[in-house]
């Protein structure tokens, strides 16, 4: 039998999909699986984005250019001039098959074999995927639950700065803490990159999702003085509820690294057609769509935290942005209890399917009691997913 | 100023899209240029796969299963079974994004930074940006111009095998050669992965596209007894001319393959959605469409061997299958000649673009006076670009 490589063997298998197989069973025996364990949301896509598909009049799907299409990218410059005041040149977007790529592109061009990068735990699981991918190694730096997922002390990330170390990767706002970085936080950081002449990673696909008062989303590309250090990831799908388009972009004023992560666009040879078409065509939502989003988001966030923490010994954590949150059960290993609901919970043939959130931290031993719920249902099944919570929870104990 | 990584360093540039600058020069001063440089068929998709998308009824735009949707490859797998008579189960399938995209996952799936792999050379270009970008080293076997490409004698192939071996790599039919293996051929290379315990990757993205009577392709998955040795990529780009769609897919009945390439596809989430329902679609794509196809191509193979080797000192060689043609010209540098004919040369303010094959080998010093032309263009625009050859080719030598 031919052998599979360390790298093969060494990916991890997503933390988030590995109990779908359980999920499925549930499922076949006639039980209803509220699903808070995917990113996956139930909002609409932008009426003008799936009008263009339709409206589309290919008669050669034809590869598109290796960075995306010239239009597409002009559009897009223009609204990140109009939206974020941030002044961006065609050349310097890259589009990609998703976000996934995106960051796969980032991390190849700035990265060898054995090399490092630092990341605040816990954070989106496929950095794993990715870094493994390419047999790099992720140092975490953990970020705690009782600070709200804040920016760790920006000495303790100096600490962990070796020659190895190429970038920090941060997720803002996060994905699974929903935490948005101040202005400060950004500053320390792109101090500390600049100081160690390594790069900033940003993964900003939530950059929209921003719930609290008072709370704003600071782009790396903005007044950070990041033009040689930053690399940005973006996405349209949580933006426009696109996730099947698989359109992502790599944004850097670095020449360097665009040249560079061009020669991995070429080796795939373009992003999907169709999607960009979509994706184009997206940037035209209105405005109100937006507001609809965020308004719904904002309040199932505040229903979902309200009626966690009625529950005994539930901690639930507030998220600022994006649409996760953490939450502290009662339970010594979040994991097993998380299978048990699928495989022998059920109430009025109904259970409700959770991401344990151990898969989020690369430290061993942390987040054994913490899941991570995504609020991308509806507030009547988010409120009968927290009550199927909390007979489980009731039940389990004994 | 960050570094970029000596992986980003050693990525190859496209030897195809080396030269898009100066074919983009060439047109802002008005100069049509015939691309003879790239596999983009001019011919038509099927229409009942661009009608499919007009027709979608998508509301949500959602991740699909990350493996493909079910119901795609439940299709293919039958589909397999009608045309080719070979048996494969939906759970052998995993969809991809582009046949590049299974490349990637194939050799990511079962080599290490260092390793290597065996490919015959001449080959496609971007196997050099996958491995790259993998960190694995690709071993070429030359296969001679003067044998019309074939396998070369399979004891040297024997004498490249070391510990780090592990897999050989084919194309079949080839891009660029258009040789199209024998069934000896394809049972000497199973046999040898099978003594050395090595993996065989085929990549049959061409296999419909066979021109020479009694010629036939032969799958890795037919009777070979290659259940756990043989990985498959292929790809709708140039089966259904839906080179934009983006989705390609990875075969294989090797379980351990299977569940690592898994793994990687659960890293990038899923394959894009638009594009499963163009392909899914295509499977419906009536015969007479590729009677049509092929009938066509041949003939512009005809017209395009038979024009190219009546100018003097051109050698076309006669490919069995696929799109592309070896040539020869009188010329020390093709890549030079490449670019003078778009820096230098027009007539009546045409002139044409081609590929220089040096960058489809990788042993130092090989093809350099060799090009590779698709035949992707209607038959009065190759033979007015074999035309535009012969007078460039006189006016060089001068
Ligand atoms: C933080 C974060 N980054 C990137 C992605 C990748 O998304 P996509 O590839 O769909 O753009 C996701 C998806 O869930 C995410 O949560
Ligand atoms: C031999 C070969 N393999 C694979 C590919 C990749 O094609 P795609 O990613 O569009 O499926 C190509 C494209 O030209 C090719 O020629």
């Amino acid at each position: 039998m031919p052998k599979i490589s360390n790298t093969g063997k060494n990916m991890p298998e997503s933390p988030i999909r590995k109990l779908v197989p359980f999920a499925e069973k549930a499922k076949s025996k006639g039980i209803e699986v509220f699903h808070l364990n995917i990113g996956q949301p139930d909002v609409k896509s932008p009426s003008c984005a799936l009008e263009a598909v339709k409206n589309n009049t290919i008669e050669v799907l034809a590869y598109s250019n290796t960075d995306g299409s010239e239009s597409y990218r002009e559009k897009l410059a223009n609204h990140y001039f109009a939206k974020s005041n941030i002044k961006l040149k065609a050349e310097d977007i890259i589009i990609t098959t998703g976000g996934s790529e995106a960051l796969l592109f980032a991390l190849g061009s700035i990265t060898d074999p054995g090399d490092e990068i630092i990341i605040p735990e816990p954070f989106y699981a496929n950095y794993n995927g990715f870094s493994s991918s390419l047999s790099v190694k992720i140092i975490p730096i953990t970020s705690k639950i009782e600070n709200n997922f804040a920016l760790p002390d920006i000495e303790d990330f100096e600490t962990l700065i070796t020659s190895k170390t190429k970038a920090i990767l941060i997720c803002n706002p996060g994905n699974p803490t929903g935490y948005c970085y101040s202005k400060e936080e950004i500053q320390q950081l792109a101090a500390l990159v600049k100081k160690h002449d390594i790069f900033l990673i940003a993964d900003e696909v939530y950059r929209e999702f921003i719930y609290n008062k008072g709370a704003k989303h600071h782009s790396i590309l903005g007044d950070f003085g990041l033009e040689e250090h930053g690399i940005l990831i973006d996405s349209v799908s949580k933006r426009y509820s696109m996730c099947g388009a698989r359109i992502g972009y790599l944004i850097s004023r670095n020449k360097d690294v665009l040249t560079t992560a061009k020669k991995f666009a070429q080796a795939r040879l373009s992003p999907p057609t169709y999607a960009q078409i979509a994706s184009e065509a997206a940037l035209d939502t209105p405005t109100s769509y937006f507001d609809e989003v965020i308004v719904e988001y904002k309040s199932r966030r505040n229903l979902l935290i309200e009626e966690l923490n009625k529950i005994e010994g539930v901690k639930a954590t507030k998220p600022m942005g994006a649409f996760y949150c953490m939450v502290e059960l009662p339970v010594d290993d979040a994991e097993k209890f998380s299978q048990w609901l699928l495989e022998d919970f059920s109430d009025n043939n109904q259970t409700v399917m959770v991401a344990p959130a151990a898969g989020f931290y690369t430290t061993p031993g942390l987040g054994l009691n913490q899941v991570r719920i995504a609020y991308v249902l509806k507030k009547e099944d988010l409120k009968r997913s927290v009550e199927l919570l909390k007979i489980a929870l009731s039940k389990y104990k004994n």
